[in-house]
């Protein structure tokens, strides 16, 4: 819903037998995955053991100039990052892939999740003797792993140790001196998938980044399972598969994923359609068009007109030029930002009854601006419906729905909410259903909506001690 | 068509009697108008007779940090401009408003538009001792404009003798000391309106703009028609109305505009649903989806769904992230370029015989890589529909369709586009009925279509001599 | 004086019949004349009738990056320029080389110096329909040039029919399509030399940049004289020799030329050496050591402390790191401005009775702020000795010495300065020995110290009316 | 000479009572230690136990704009360095200060120096399990600080036990949540001085440092030294005092540090000047004149003329404008950088037996091209003085002296080296003198000069192996 949750991180990997350009690969693949994540980005590229890294804040197309990306030379490997931070914490400090040096060579992870034990991890971590540059759990992960290398025959081992101690959300891809490994965590909160090109092997959280580089998608990493890959091909560690009832994310296919993904079996796509359909079903209303809150909410839109019969139409245009550095010069900020990023086309909604489809409510502010520019536009009714069930819950998981306060379904009946949005009816999807949106009905999180959650949260869920102590400038 | 056929230029004024900040009103303008301009860009502030200017190369957004804005200051009017200009000329030198020192003072002048008489009028400015800064046609407008003011007792007479002397499309806005005038060429070939808000007056290439300030829109400006503002009022010179014939820029409806504008009483998403519809009728056709090609396709699908009852899918999904500094690295750069911008959405177009619609064909290449993408997606048949007629001319208006060679349908029959193209059947929309998009039929030009010129092309309609000789760089 | 007087440009140009780098030897000219202005630079080449020019504002090495400078390509001549520009004025704007086409074809001018008949003129060409983009000089001799070469035969008959129009300060070198041309006013404001590298010639404003490409000095550019260089050498238009007395300005020797530079003849170092020699003998004092102000102030400090007896030393460390984006953060800014650029050394002048040498006083605040520096590092007593007579009078040829309201020696007697520095003993060069400075002691401007303007000072020395109306973005 | 030999790094501190903005102070205390190192710089400012830092690639005047300088806010201790990298390391990953979390809570560390048994701790700490996020000696420093602290009542403890594990040159500011402290290893090899503020205590690795703000000096930190900076005021912890000689660098007089400085009793401008006077009573000859070579050899060739009583000149202008970013687009690069940086002033050597006096001479190269300039100037005779005695051995003491291979001393015989330079005759200043440039002469480290090193070598002198392992790029 216009950006007010956050995806923390998408990774992407390429281990080359066959001399692709795997910088290059990343920087196609990183393109694809800037939806989920738009502060900071990177790659790391090993060259025959040798790792060159680049990261810095900001977009991939900021961050990657031609100069920067020929600098990064060639490899056998890389590991890709793209990073959506929470504001108060350090962006450039905290930019992935994080390379380190250990006793065994080096090594460059990439991480989309968050841990449930970082803090007690990292306090006995401390407590003999390991200093921290980042307030990152990936830094957790990495000192785990190196020190689980100390006394394992492999670094397969010792990831796979270390997924004894972590809890929590990870899909990781490490990069070793040779071998580049995907680990998906036993619940799969979080996506992680496996493409083929030519006779190199890809690691991508969506299968979109797949496509962009012309790859062929082979299969989703299993919740659990370690992937190896070397020069000897593709290998599975799978002591930790089924040990975890699987959870992964609904809302990925809500809103996170791009359409174009297929995860674990279900086109992103399709989910959303489903979605739409359901609302119709659930929420049917007298209306003349049915229009979606660009761009997540568009594909529910077409299900909702589909079931209802009800045409879809184009109700806003998305100015598609409003970048990362767009200002707001004038004094009413949050009124025009909407107002510059959304017009409504009149022609569609004067003096029509309008279904508005978005993927979810979370504070509800933009939403009642939305409503108001559909008003102003002449629209004679305004029947909102969203494809998420209302927002009750925290997540701990890799999103950044974190606080009670900020959710509006915590605080309103469905009657305030609707008088808030200033709509004449509000219909939110039921749990029920969100559970239908994929072919394969089971194993999914939904503890931001019923607060089931698959593994116990952070025994103190505030922001970690350490993100108070340091502050890195952008510099 | 994904950006084969530019519009030269958007502009904006805005003339305050309530203390509207004009610099911040032109930013929000300018980034409304992007999509008519997208190589340099530039606002001039009139404080009270002095004029502060600054244009750059680059997009709204890169060109306006908060601090080249706050220099602009505060003052009661400004003009504002959005450019694209073809490759080969210069583009920091030709960036616009063009702000000059004159006997009577200063004056700041924004052009949309293409002179066809511009050579002549240089050649004899020329013998008489001027000297050319840039290429552009709007240093010769301005000439005309000094020399007239010379002997006239008022800047807008000196501008309606200039109407006099100049051919072809010009929606202009001149600001001088104490006057902001919006001028549009006796045939309206380019679009200009009239807004309002509170008790300031807004000029602009297209009423998205208006609502992107919350202005109201007031009314178009008409061919032939000099509106002046000043501290008393707006009024009009009318000398100029209804001596030409009125030929307004079709392919403003089918692609240039934007679709939440409405231009001359025409929205131009009816429009453009409306271009659908007819292809509907005059190409009917088997299909299982209709899909668009984004963003410039979608409207005309959604007119052909509804009209053939064929449900709509949204077939692709759009990168938003790549931006004006989107790099190639890899070999295949024209492939991979058209694959990251758009993703086909298998689930939709997998095993289904597809109806694609495009808003034209100029080249082919890209519907021809689009239409593979499709096929590679799974779509068992494509159907390709253009909402435009084939371009046979070239346009001497203020677009970029200059060269017969480039022009498939120059080169090639029906039959064998259909083949490049790779599509099972090709229809485009007919000239008789492209005359029938807007509410009112008559008046306009479709000389790229049918060759009818409104009036006399150029007499050497190759690029003008000046644009040989100077070459400034972006520094 | 540190910086309180500024030379308005610095102008290099080239020819080359043997495939010389021209873009690459201006590069290196222009840093070589830096110090002659920082405001903006640029470079325009010639490259067989095709002008590409590239000037920004900036230092050379911020303007000029390796791409910038490869994107201006290869040639057959290139002009250069550095500006130093008022506060107030336009940088960007009236940055140089001026490019412009006019009916022969394309011209490059670069230029220093400023026209006392400038107002008159530019008055006169708008009456004509002139428009004019900058508010600099140049582009009224522009003008003059382009009109007088509708009826001349060639470009250096306009140009020398162009100086029996201007009256004041010029060093220009012109660039049309097949010539290089050098020409200084008849009175010889400003230097302009010229030298020889293989088979290229070159022009320059003084002779270091000829040693910074490792080119030859040849000689002096007459006042009064027109070089033109083409394909078969060098020539002279000696109309204009000889028609006006000698008036090169004085203060090129003592602050604004490089000491390594011979102007006419004489060594700036020897001429600056001498003033020592002449202020050791004006004003002796008893003392332990000799001090300069850096930079320029070394060479005086120099003779005086071989003519007196007493020790050199070095008495500041100059911080050679402060660049043009030096930035104050705390409070007493001017202040700590000067000391963080010079700091005392107390080994040297702590006890000690110090000579201090500086090159003149023109508002005396940042001379009073270096006593007072030398008072806390403690020496027992400060003579000050300026290599300049006391300022009296506007500058109207190219430099800011423009108001009396802000030159100390206007407002103040010799002994309320001394008072004002704060120092024990104050001598000025008597303005009798400042015309001695030369081998060759007649033809100097010294109206700044005398008020014996050389040609009528303009009859409005304001600034002039078209600043007032222009401002211009750094965008 | 002109730079082919570099100091590592500079460091400053404040600790603030009274209020002093501390960023501001370390900005100014940069800028003047900025000639200690130009890679990188930065600053981390305490806001009562939270640490905001800025680091980056550039100078200071780059890396701290206005924005960034006052994103740091206040605070009542700061810690800042300047760093210069050798080739091939990561300068973005290594800039300091180095930021770390640990179980007490937060530190910054600033470091100049370089340890002799950094690869033998990192050894160890890494088969304890640590990881290394940069190749710098700073990071094993931190982690010996954090594992001491575990088992000390306090940092000052720890930092004490730290002193016993580590081998070589260190001068650190360390500062906690609460206190600042500053580190002199106990041979003193590099410098660190004390000063007074107001009520604020500074630390900084020169005076001239300290002058910049305006403080006043207090005293060194004595080698082997703790001094322990609080609310309280300074304490001291002695216990390291005196277990090892004195071996502070000799260099620092000759080269390394600012000439206003004084260090350890001792002015630099002084010892650089005495070098002169030795020079001229160990090597005299028959000359017209004595010039230095900016900048660093002009102290001495002071002495060396008043010694001899042969006249000083100032005999090169030094471009002051050739920045970091200075590019060099013709074909001889090293040729051309040396005539563009340094110009001969003809008029002072022309025709002249010349005494040039450089501080050292390191490949030669350089030293040769200024001869060849010389000569080209006019010189009759050239004879090079050197202030610093051959350099035979390299350095690991925190310097780049680090190869036999390219040190011409190593390689050649005195007359040899005469003949590369093209010098009449060539003078070193002799090992015995060096040693009585200081007031008190006893206790320097000379070790490149004689072999005589005052602690055991590296086992390994070759880089670290990590150097080899990760390479970080600029974005």
């Amino acid at each position: 819903m216009t950006g007010s949750i956050h995806e923390e991180c998408g990774v992407f990997g390429v281990y080359s037998r066959d001399g692709l350009n795997v910088a290059s690969a990343c920087y196609y693949g990183l393109y694809a995955l800037q939806h989920r994540g738009q502060e900071s980005c990177g790659i790391a590229v090993n060259d025959d053991g040798l790792i060159r890294c680049m990261k810095d804040v900001g977009l991939v197309n900021e961050v990657f100039t031609k100069d920067r990306l020929s600098e990064l030379g060639h490899g056998s490997m890389a590991v890709a990052h793209v990073r959506y931070g929470t504001t108060g914490t350090y962006p450039r400090r905290n930019a992935q892939p994080l390379v380190v040096n250990h006793i065994k060579g080096t090594m460059a992870l990439a991480h989309n999740g968050a841990l449930t034990n970082a803090a007690e991890l990292r306090e006995a971590l401390e407590l003999n003797g390991a200093i921290f540059h980042t307030t990152s759990d990936t830094e957790v992960i990495t000192y785990e792993i190196i020190r689980q290398r100390l006394n394992s025959d492999s670094i397969e081992e010792a990831v796979s140790r270390m997924m004894d101690l972590v809890e929590g959300a990870y899909s990781l891809i490490i990069m070793s001196p040779t071998k580049l490994m995907g680990v998906r965590d036993p619940y799969g909160f979080r996506p992680l998938c496996i493409g083929q090109l030519g006779d190199s092997t890809i690691l991508a959280s969506e299968s979109c980044a797949l496509d962009s580089i012309g790859a062929t998608f082979v299969r989703d990493v299993k919740p659990g399972e370690i992937v190896i890959i070397d020069k000897d091909g593709i290998r599975s560690d799978e002591r930790h598969i089924g040990i975890r009832p699987k959870a992964s994310c609904v809302f990925e296919y809500i809103y996170f994923a791009r359409p174009d993904s297929v995860i674990d079996g279900t086109s992103v796509h399709i989910a959303r359609q489903r979605a739409g359909s359901f609302l119709a079903l659930e929420h049917p209303v007298q209306a003349d068009v049915v229009i979606g809150v660009p761009d997540s909410g568009l594909d529910a839109a077409i299900g909702y007109a589909r079931q209802s019969g009800i045409p879809y139409g184009i109700g806003f245009i998305k100015n598609k030029y409003i970048g990362r550095t767009f200002i707001q010069p004038l004094q009413s900020d949050r009124e025009d930002k909407v107002r510059i990023k959304l017009n409504p086309v009149s022609a569609v909604v004067k003096g029509k009854r309008v279904v508005l489809v978005d993927d979810s409510i979370v504070r509800g502010t933009t939403s009642a601006r939305i409503v108001r520019l559909l008003r102003e536009a002449g629209a004679v009714e305004v029947h909102m419906r969203s494809s998420a069930p209302p927002f009750m819950n925290p997540c701990y998981f890799g999103t950044d729905i974190d606080s009670r306060d900020k959710l509006i379904a915590c605080k309103h009946s469905l009657e305030e909410i609707r008088q808030i949005l200033g709509v004449d009816s509000l219909g939110y999807l039921s749990c029920e259903n969100v559970l239908r949106l994929c072919d394969n009905s089971a194993g999914f999180c939904t503890a931001c909506f019923d607060g089931n959650y698959p593994c116990p949260p952070p025994s103190n869920p505030g922001k970690n001690r350490f993100e108070r102590k340091i502050r890195e400038g952008e510099g």
